[in-house]
């Protein structure tokens, strides 16, 4: 998507170790007009396909699932992140390990939420090694819930859990898919 | 807001404590459609009011900024939460005593998303001892920047924050205000 490529290049920042920092438009300071043109694309990718429920992971996937969700017609859940796996009862949870904090949380979600006859959008801001849309992906089987698809905003093409999941015949939408970053802040898109 | 009101007596679950659980349809599930007549309804309140950023804390109130924001067509910031007050430069941050968790949090903004010349709007699900939006309005404070208001889905009128401002000439508008709840389950609202 290319007004996507144009804000992560002009606004984003590439930082040692294969971190892309996008927090003036996406995750920290969100630039809501262009999380709606990439809720419209989003709602274009999966025109054909029934959601009745967008799931996400706080923090920052909720402005892009609260914005898309209104051209789904339909609610917004967020798993909440905790420390423990000793959870309460009445709750879907899957562990969930964080590259970037370098540290496990537990994804919950109450099972009052998400039922086995919703068909379920994942959103997130990146996909990289997989890990939240993985444990969302448990979360939505836990529940008997259907998954249509996965709709990301950035994709790191180079970290592979994008072309895993495409090869395992999930409906992945990512926005822009960043297949090289190099320390000097280049950034190359696939095409 | 009726509306809104409709949805805390049907929907919202009052529990031992003053606690009232809205997780249903403002901070845990979302319904957007609703959220979308309340952008509208705080929209109309600070219509005379210039807004140049929306400004709230991770991670309940971030859908109801990004739904809002778009009515006042501009970007929204959200302070992030972190356990030390021993943070980089850079930011504004600001400590905040979450009486629902039971301990204090630094929350953060990086200096880049808020400038001595933004107006801004405060929005938050909840106000009840006023705690994060106080720190909120220190964060604006270090800015430089101007208070447009305070915007809060559900206040607890009966726990005072919302008066003080109100006595202090803060510009809040309230969407519900909730003067009493009994363990029953029995809401009074403000008229």
């Amino acid at each position: 998507m290319e007004l996507l490529q144009k804000a992560i290049k002009e606004k984003g920042k590439v930082l040692p170790g294969n971190v892309l920092k996008v927090g003036a438009f996406l995750n920290n300071q969100i630039d809501v007009k262009l999380l709606a043109e990439m809720g419209k694309e989003i709602r274009s990718h999966f025109k054909d396909c029934e959601v009745t429920k967008i799931l996400t992971v706080e923090a920052s996937g909720i402005g892009l699932a609260c914005i898309t969700a209104q051209f789904f017609d339909c609610n917004v859940v967020f798993a909440k992140k905790t420390k423990t796996a000793n959870v309460d009862g009445g709750l879907y949870s899957a562990e969930c390990f964080s590259y970037t904090h370098k540290k496990s949380n537990v994804l919950i979600v109450p099972e009052e939420f998400l039922t086995k006859d919703d068909k379920v959008l994942i959103i997130d801001d990146f996909l990289a090694h997989g890990e939240a849309v993985n444990a969302l992906m448990k979360i939505v089987s836990q529940a008997g819930a259907t998954l249509t698809g996965v709709a990301i905003a950035i994709e790191k093409g180079f970290q592979k859990a994008g072309d895993d999941f495409r090869a395992k015949g999930i409906n992945l939408c990512s926005l822009a898919i960043v297949d090289e970053m190099t320390d000097d802040g280049k950034i190359t898109f696939r095409k």
